[in-house]
């Protein structure tokens, strides 16, 4: 469903393509015959597949997860894939929902896998915005507190505003669906692209929905409760003693002063140790070498020549200074990285459609797929079964092209009036070239699991970016335009995604369709929403070295100046630094590649390597802490870690992430936490206490 | 053993009088008749029970439990029965060293049951001293910083010192070893008292060395590794926090800091924690409503008072002001609870031992016993054996008497040189009378598990400091007589249970004897030697508000000023105060005595309730998590709480009494603490920013 590269970080979760566990399972599945345990089961018809309850639902999950989302945007701009707790949640909420209504009597309708799907595309869609809405990118990369971090352009800004944040989502975020609806059957049945977080998605929710799976889900969710509980209140004693700034436990230097200062230590984040257990063990050692790389190596040796490459009277963060080679050497990693792995999904994909029209014109063949893929070389029982159902429910074609050029008239007609630099030929050529694009994205993530969102997003800031040039306001031309990119290409993906779920649990692609379309709306409101929470609570959001530095707001406003106005902003070596890196990315990429699997696993990921570069590596070790504490689970109980680990990762996080809601609004009540919680050294402390004395 | 209320507070260990779990354990080993299982194996000669090795052992584990026993000395006085501990880890050591003998073939004798109560006899009896030596009481009462805290006999202080302290102990120490000596078969084989905590240790050895014994305690020596292990990197992470006043963990005020002024937090001690999850629930609760009666009701309420009932300029730490409420009031609870207990454990004591008379009168009976031990109405196989092998190896009784009587002789000369105010009639009344107190002691704890030795040392205080009188002294000579009198009845109480727990597995008279000869004269020095080093490396030692307050030392010496000046040092109302406490410690106990055994237990516990009075209730606060941490898992898995819970406070206590030695060692070697993590109400904290800031 999401992409799980949303920021270009591959972030898989457990369930990814090369999980052999997974493939075991699947495997297992196979042999059974999935939908012969169904047979008996009726599938609803797709209107009984949208249900009100369902919506319901799906509305409080969107705003948790909305919630999740935002905070980790700000944060570190690291987003683990959190399907597995949709899911389960949603199972959840609605199984406890009809048990209560099955007693006293008053079930009208059955709870089913389907209705379970359609909650779980909806809530994806919805908090999916959360994420392409760029509230911690492109969008709050436009506003005066991350331009005046700049230099260049300081004076082009667009502050965020409820009233413009929901009218562009809007107008922008429905395109996608529309861009994808027509070639739903040659993805999933022609193609049977494996989609993988869709499939693990569909195995979660069909395993939930036997009995044996229902009890086990009641388990996970009990785990998951404990964790949840835990996490929330612990945010909320953290609470207590953040009277300040650099108190409380989120300031604790575990690893000594020294460390501290360097931004090496735990700062005892539930969210981040949960995202770690998520995440799999190289992300998160290549999250720790890279901030091993920067802030241990690299910034004190640079901050070593102050004087020399760049002047020492500057502002700590002035991308003249230090700050300019956090932000752009780590912007060399993230495009080596996306640029190779672009190219590499595009020739793949490329040659995979090659394949598969040639075949299709040599054999003239039915819909059967391609021989990659294990599982399609016979015609089971469950593909007969799916692929009726699928092509059942039928959305016309012309009404996907009809829907699509109606929103791209208004969007193009609209989009202008709220950014003035961004021009209405711009917004056509965008629309254009879209459709294409957002169907690469699509096949690639449905061969790879891997969205390159994010990076067609920085095609277009430097595309639109370089067309408008410095004199018309390319900076907030190129980030709008990212915008408007990022969000086809997303929802595109996202949708296929939504669409092999709905293949493997019977779901109308009319059903899902429509709670993609709901879900898409839910999000343009409640996103907007929460990021306005975050925005009016904590006054110092997007500030490096702040509690939310939101790092990739810097880092797409820098692009969009570096597009715009070449390498004329970067401080003296940083160029040749850049370049270094930038190679060093493709290089670790081929290595990786050329490698066969057994040690391709050891090589680090250059995308995750480069977050810490800029904003610190305290969430690395979190991060490290959440992988050992799951490596030393899987060691004593490996059964137990596997069904578990996803729901105490999930309980973390959501425990965490809905804390920030009441902790939004407490500061927006102005109640400020009674303790500081400061740590000094004892030099410091000795002159404290005197001064506390006297 | 250790007699579980050492400082008149009656700590059971889960292996109580009055336990259940214990009485069904002990049935079931009857049924099966244990000697019969360790028939094939042969007894050692009391020689061979006696080996190197374990002395070795015991060497190292009493520097061990010496330093627990000293660090909760000088924290709050409650010290928790540490025999499991004991007698788990010297098996654990020679378990080990015997089996990587054998590996190397140089094993020479094998690892007995008798060897193994011959380390847990001298380990006890050498930690023992730490205790009844006095170092967080009567004899660190004496010293100058305590004596400062008064105002009354101020100037009466004798700082400790290496070499009198040693001098002390020696002569003082093994009276009560040969006091007990004649007795031993009355106490043991035909008054068959119970013991409750000697016959606990003695069925834990004897599992231990049965097959299956030995697998649970290896499972149980690990998880007591691994919880030392954590508590002792617990403490030492701590160690970091801490450069300065107020600083760290332990000042951390977790429930506010309005709750912190009034002494309640959690102090994150692991030692306390594991004291929680060792003593009863009761004992607990009665700690925590202690610390709510007094610091959350009486003391504020006192303070307003303040001008009116004391004068409002006093030092905090007069004795005059709010301070002298809070000592006297505790020693009234203290000084009821004591003699209500005395009385009814005297009661208790003459009424068996005239029946006990009566019926042998009656029946010129065998040595059987008396109806109230169950397990006593017939002579079952197991009593045989053990009898018989009881009696082989006799302590002459004229050597007992001589022994005692050249103590005595050399005591009486010695000690008027070391303590001047310490006359020598003083001292030879006390031994005339001693034997009688330590037989009923001795006694009294076999039926009871209660040892009231600290209570014969306050009598002590009382009787020899009204006799000399305020002009001679009478402050230090009470305290000196103290601890004379509770050396003699404490060890005689200690013998006892070691006698019974050789009875119950095998082991000779004759090697107790010895061991507990050696363990006594390794106290003699080791627990000096501890306690010196607290005393060099810890500067405010015994100073109130302090971490190593020393409670009991201040209450000690109060009450010798009380027996030397009346109620003269009393500010106004306390003693009105102090009579409705003492009252209702006598109350409460005669409720409790009332009530059935279901509703009793119900019933606080006054002596405990006693201790926050003086120090606060933030240990009340661990003792309590601890509580819960073991009521928790006992709801959830009852068999393994009972199993490990013992091994995990064990852990817990060991390792951060532990720590403490490279603690004190970094203390005297002037390493600091590099970081202070402080607490700051918001106000303070803006202050100090501006203050750091310019």
């Amino acid at each position: 469903m999401e992409d799980n590269g949303r920021d270009g970080i591959k972030v898989e979760n457990g369930y990814g393509f090369e999980d052999d566990h997974e493939q075991k399972k699947k495997e297992k599945e196979e042999g059974l015959s999935v939908e012969r345990i169904f047979e008996n089961q009726e599938v609803p018809s797709w209107r009984n597949q949208l249900t009100m309850r369902a919506f319901v639902v799906s509305f409080v999950l969107s705003i948790l997860f909305t919630f999740i989302v935002m905070k980790l945007n700000l944060t570190t701009g690291i987003i683990p894939s959190l399907n597995v707790s949709a899911g389960l949640l949603g199972f959840f909420f609605i199984k406890t929902w009809t048990k209560f209504l099955e007693k006293s009597g008053l079930l009208k309708q059955p709870f089913t896998r389907q209705e379970n799907t359609v909650i779980q595309t909806c809530v994806v869609a919805s908090s999916g915005i959360a994420f392409s809405g760029g509230f911690g990118s492109y969008l709050f990369g436009m506003s005066e507190t991350v331009a005046k971090q700049t230099t260049e352009e300081s004076g082009a800004f667009k502050n965020p505003s409820l009233s413009w944040m929901i009218g562009f989502l809007f107008v922008v975020s429905f395109l996608g669906l529309f861009s994808v609806v027509p070639l739903r059957k040659i993805m999933i049945v022609d193609f049977k692209l494996t989609y993988p977080s869709g499939t693990a998605t569909a195995l979660l929710i069909n395993s939930f929905h036997t009995p044996a799976g229902a009890k086990l889900a009641k388990k996970q969710v009990r785990v998951l409760g404990k964790f949840f509980t835990f996490s929330f209140f612990w945010g909320f004693f953290q609470w207590f003693y953040t009277a300040g700034d650099g108190c409380g436990f989120a300031n604790f230097p575990s690893l000594g002063l020294k460390a501290y200062e360097n931004k090496f230590f735990f700062d005892f984040s539930a969210t981040y140790v949960g995202v770690g257990m998520i995440c799999p063990y190289i992300i998160n050692i290549s999250v720790l070498l890279g901030g091993i790389l920067s802030w241990g190596l690299m910034w004190p040796l640079i901050d070593t020549k102050k004087g020399d490459w760049f002047p020492a009277d500057l502002k700590p963060n002035s991308l003249h200074g230090l700050q300019g080679y956090k932000v752009f050497i780590a912007i060399a990693l993230i495009l080596g990285d996306g640029l190779y792995n672009f190219f590499k999904v595009l020739s793949q994909t490329l040659a995979a459609l090659f394949f598969q029209l040639r075949r299709r014109y040599v054999t003239n063949a039915l819909p059967i797929a391609d021989h990659s893929s294990p599982e399609s070389s016979r015609i089971s029982y469950d593909d007969q079964r799916r692929t009726q159902l699928f092509l059942k429910d039928q959305i016309p074609t012309w009404f996907a092209i009809a829907g699509y050029v109606a929103i791209a008239a208004v969007s193009t007609a609209t989009l202008p009036h709220i950014f003035h630099e961004l021009k209405w030929y711009y917004i056509l050529v965008i629309y254009i070239f879209a459709p294409a694009l957002a169907f690469c994205n699509a096949y690639g993530c449905g061969l790879t699991d891997w969205s390159l969102a994010s990076t067609y997003g920085k095609l277009a800031i430097f595309v639109i970016g370089a067309w408008a040039g410095s004199t018309h306001g390319g900076v907030l031309a190129g980030l709008a335009a990212c915008g408007v990119m990022m969000n086809i290409v997303s929802t595109a993906s996202d949708l296929s995604q939504d669409f092999k779920t709905g293949y493997l649990t019977l779901s109308s692609p009319r059903s899902m369709f429509v709670s993609q379309l709901i879900g898409t709306a839910m999000g343009c409101i409640i996103s907007p929403g929460v990021f306005w929470l975050f925005f009016k609570a904590f006054k110092d959001l997007g500030t490096p070295g702040s509690k939310y530095p939101a790092p990739y707001a810097a880092v797409f406003r820098n692009m969009a100046i570096l597009g715009v106005e070449g390498f004329s902003a970067l401080p003296k070596n940083c160029l040749y630094l850049c370049y270094g890196f930038f190679g060093a990315a493709i290089l670790i990429n081929l290595i990786k590649d050329s490698l066969n699997k057994k040690w391709a696993r050891f090589i680090p990921n250059p995308m995750a390597m480069a977050i810490p570069f800029y904003i610190g590596s305290y969430f690395a070790i979190d991060m490290c802490v959440g992988s050992l504490i799951l490596f030393i689970w899987e060691k004593i109980d490996r059964a137990k870690a596997d069904a578990f680990g996803p729901a105490v990762a999930s309980g973390l996080i959501c425990g965490d992430g809905i804390w920030t809601l009441p902790s939004s609004i407490l500061a927006l009540a102005g109640v400020k936490p009674p303790i500081c919680m400061k740590f000094l050294s004892r030099r410091t402390n000795s002159k404290v206490d005197a001064f506390l004395g006297s």
